[in-house]
Order: C-alpha cells, then sequence, then structure tokens
C-alpha cells in the first residue's frame, strides 16, 4: 500500500502527515513557518518531511501552498502570506528531500480530498469554496483537479461582487473574499463597533474592549453564544457567500459546492443564509436543476491529505 | 469526407448550413422563426434540414439553440427568446428528419466553432463570449466542450456585476449582460438621451427623433461615425466587458478570450477599453501569464458551424 508525505504550509505554520491511499493520517508532525526567510521556510518543509520518511517507506511528496502556483506545479509564482515570489520551490526541495515533489495550491489539495474522501466524493463537476482569512477555490470535473491554463484558475475570492468596494491584498477592490470570509467577519465587526458601540457590546467584551482585536473567530464565538449582533454579521456574511455561490453556478454549473475553512465551523449559521442567497439568486431559478451546498468534511487536514494524494498519483 | 448540416435559430431567423470537416459552408438555406409556436418552429427546422439534406449526403444534424440545454442534449429547458419550456427538441426533430440529431447551446456551439476553426484554434484553455442582446458564453479545455454538470454553464452573462443593478430578464438585477451586450448599449443610449439631450443629439437624429428606437446597432452606426456620445458610450461597455473578463480569468484562467457576436464587430472601439479594463482588474497582476483577447473570426456563421461539426463528432 504506498504511501505518501502531505505537507500544508500556511502563514504561520508547516503542518505534514503521512497519508495512506483511504485518505488517512497515519503519523503527523508539525513546525512553526519562518514566513520572511523563503531558505529557512524550504528547510523546515525539508525537516518535517526527513522526520516522517524516517519513519515510514513514502513514495513522494506533495507540498500544499497558500499561493499562486505555475502549471508545472513546481513553482511558486506568488504568495501573499510568505515570502516566495517565482521560487522554483520543487527543484529547492527535490535535492534536499530525495523525494519526488509536487506543488499544488492549498485550496486546490483540498477540493481534491473532499472530492477524493469527502463531501464531494464521487461528485461530476464539484467546486470547493475554503473559507479562511481569505477564499481559496478549487474544482474537480470528472475525475480531474483543474487548475487553469496557467496553474491560478479557481481564485474565486477574487471575482469583483461590488464594483469600487473594499480594498483587497490583491491590488482590486469589491473582491467577494473581502465579503465572505474570516477578514469580511472582522472588518464588520470592526464597522460595527465604530459606528454602534452599544450593538457591538458583547464583541468588543470579547475582545478586551480593543476594536483591532476584533477577529473572525471571536465573531464566531460571539455567535454560537447567540449574540444577535454578531449572528447578525454571520447572515450577512452568509448571504455574500450564497450569492457568490450563484455566480459560480452560472459560469461552472457544478453538481455540489463544498464549503470548508475554519469559517465554515460556524455550520447553520452560515449556510442558512448563504443556501437562501444562493436559491434566490441563482440564474434560470425554476428552469434547471440546483446544486448541493454541502458542508466540507476533511476539516483542517483537506489540504495536506489533498496534496499527498496528488503526489501519490503523479508518481 | 463525412458532411453535417448545422441550424442556428435564433428570436428571428433559422438559418441552416451544410458543413464540411475543414468548417466550410459548402450549402446555406435560411426561414423565418414562428417563435411563438413550438410545433411550427419544429416544423420550419425540419423543413430546412430536409431541404438540405435532399442535396447533399449528411451523417448528422447538430442543432444550435438560444436556451438552457439539459446535459443530454435533447432537451431545451427553457429559452427566453423562444417558447421552449422543458421541450424534447431532439426526439420531436429525429424523427421528423431521420437523422441523428444534437441539440447545443447556441454560444457553446459558436465556442467549439472558434476553437476548431476560428481565433481559439488549439487554444489549450479557451473562453468565448458572444455579445449580441445579451451575453453567450462558450469554454474548451483541452479540446473538450465544457457544458457544465447540468449543461447549462458558461451562463457568463448572468454574473452578477453590479449587487442591485439593472433588471436582467433571468430574474436577477445587475447581470453582466446588461453592463456589456447591445441591450446595454440601447440602456446607456437611452439614459443619455433623457438625461442630456444635447449630448445625445446624434444618436437621436439616427433613431429619427424617438428614443424607443435607440438601439446597439444604431449607437455602433454613431460611434463608427466618430459620434463622441456614441464613442463614450462604447468605451463604458467595453470597460465592463473587461472587468467580466478579469472575473472570468480568476475563476477559469483561460490562455484565450474570443470576442464575438454582432456588438464585437466595433472591434477596437470595445476591444481597446476591454483589454485596458481586463489589464487593470486582473487578480494577481504582475505575477501571472495573462490571457490574450482576441476578436471572433467566423462571425455570425459560429454557431451553425461548431453545431454541425460537434453533431458530425457525436455520430
Amino acid at each position: 500500500m504506498p504511501l505518501a508525505i502531505g505537507v500544508d504550509i500556511g502563514g504561520t505554520k508547516v503542518a505534514a502527515g503521512v497519508v495512506d491511499e483511504t485518505g488517512q493520517i497515519i503519523d503527523r508532525t508539525r513546525r512553526l513557518t519562518p514566513s520572511h526567510d523563503v531558505a529557512e521556510t524550504e528547510a523546515v518543509i525539508a525537516e518535517v518531511v526527513a522526520e516522517l520518511a524516517g519513519r515510514h517507506e513514502v513514495s513522494a511528496v506533495g507540498i500544499g501552498a497558500a499561493g499562486w502556483i505555475a502549471a508545472d506545479r513546481a513553482t511558486v509564482l506568488f504568495s501573499p502570506h510568505l515570502a516566495w515570489r517565482n521560487e522554483p520551490l520543487r527543484d529547492a526541495l527535490s535535492s534536499a528531500i530525495g523525494l519526488p515533489v509536487v506543488v499544488e495550491n492549498d485550496a486546490n489539495a483540498a477540493a481534491w480530498a473532499e472530492y477524493r474522501f469527502g463531501a464531494a466524493r464521487g461528485g461530476r463537476v464539484a467546486v470547493m469554496v475554503t473559507l479562511g482569512t481569505g477564499i481559496g477555490g478549487g474544482l474537480v470535473v470528472s475525475g480531474i483537479l483543474f487548475r487553469g491554463a496557467f496553474g491560478v484558475g479557481c481564485e474565486y475570492g477574487h471575482m469583483t461582487v461590488v464594483p469600487d468596494g473594499r480594498r483587497c491584498a490583491c491590488g482590486n477592490r469589491g473582491c467577494w473574499e473581502m465579503y465572505a470570509s474570516g477578514t469580511a467577519l472582522a472588518l464588520d465587526a470592526r464597522e460595527l463597533a465604530a459606528i454602534a458601540p452599544v450593538a457591538a457590546h458583547r464583541l468588543m467584551q470579547l475582545a478586551g474592549e480593543d476594536e483591532n482585536k476584533l477577529t473572525g473567530p471571536l465573531v464566531t464565538q460571539a455567535a454560537n453564544e447567540g449574540d444577535p449582533a454578531a449572528v447578525e454579521i454571520y447572515t450577512a456574511m452568509g448571504r455574500w457567500l450564497g450569492r457568490g455561490l450563484a455566480n459560480l453556478a452560472a459560469v461552472i454549473d457544478p453538481t455540489v459546492f463544498v464549503i470548508g475553512g475554519g469559517v465554515s465551523d460556524a455550520g447553520d449559521l452560515l449556510l442558512r443564509p448563504a443556501r437562501q442567497a444562493f436559491a434566490e439568486g441563482l440564474t434560470g431559478r425554476g428552469f434547471r436543476p440546483v446544486a448541493e451546498v454541502r458542508l466540507a468534511e476533511l476539516g483542517p487536514d483537506a489540504g495536506l491529505v489533498g496534496a499527498a494524494d496528488l503526489a501519490r498519483r503523479r508518481f
């Protein structure tokens, strides 16, 4: 039974695991990401791989990175949270690791994992939307992971949904991820605290009365407690999620949407308004089959599992 | 050399042609569309096919229809400009015609034709945007026409680009085709005539001083004459075109966009602002390869040629 290592590189940590062909993680390890330094980050990746490869016989390594990966699956074109710019990551790692390596966008890897082992298992046309700091996207069509022509497709979070809207790190304004993500939750909470301190009372309490400490997870916490302001922020965010899904349905027409990422832990708080806005905003509604909207099943391991599986299938 | 018949059904006419394997139309005919009556429209289709099949030995018939075609390529789910609702068009025609029939969305057929014989020839990931009354869309990935899971993908014109924007026939507001199409040209010209009659002087002259006669083709005529108001309307429309292309690049990441349809006859008048807005609005610009934006090559025959070619390849 061939094993592969999956490595998930985020802005703050490197998580790695040994994954079997059923998608189970049979061993794992992690380190902090020294995100300011390319060589150090690569050394940490090599280190976690060496640690796991020392304990298991593995055939390949898949790296899931929060960045724009070229179609050759070797080069990181750009990474907003890491120091990589046109970095030949695969070759740098292959020599250090001594195993075949592929580099994948982390959201693509997560979409693949949900398609193979999770909520989109066997879906004919499966779209995955990962809600974290931003929005990650992935698409599997007839069992093939679609990466775009140059490797940078499925950047759903950067569809413009509000002309001249909120500024985004990508250089544009009004990107979907500025209205549906952890960042969107935090922005909304701060706006509310600034304009309606009484309504934001509980949120500010949780933030230690410091507006700058109003984060997405904190809004989730307040919403789960039933705080009306936090629930309202979630509802507004869920509606934006649903509107974006309706846009994607117009373009892609999938059988299933899978919603994952940390923000999706809120479950129905998010999904109820999202499904409603999706149904109300779907073009041609009433005259077409409608895609299902499901929660992801694999949690934060999806990227790691997907990267490993893609690497094993490649080699 | 196998021949196939392509039939293009529009709101006002049925155009049919005999197409060879190089995409050449070697014979053609046409009729007016009795769009109010399903049975009559089908009788007209059977009639044009019988006429052409009487003069040539053909193997199959492809129907390109301005409607939402189910994934079975047999049923028209819905057509805004024709009377079809869940109409089993393929079976109705097959028996009347006595030849194998496939039904395709007209924009998908046009995209296929441009991929096989036109501006996107051999493109790895080719997106076609057809600007007419609305926006038709198509996508060819690695030589395969992508129709969506249920047959209704690539409805790019119904991405929402302006929240709560102009009302669209699809039931939503703010659809892309309300800002980039012949309809958008007409709407803008009418808005201008209402608010700034002096600026719209030439446009109104061409419309016989009747606001309701301000149409897309008339704006094109005035813009080609150099009328500043018409040029400005075109520029604004071109910018919306470019912004929508940037959205599609975020989602699909194609190698090439092909812009076709009657409105694209304006050429640089439209393409210059479109390319500029596309370049300025492309997410990740500077860190990614950029798709080309080209004019279509096959003109109004694209749908007919593509439908014939798809039918021939199927049978």
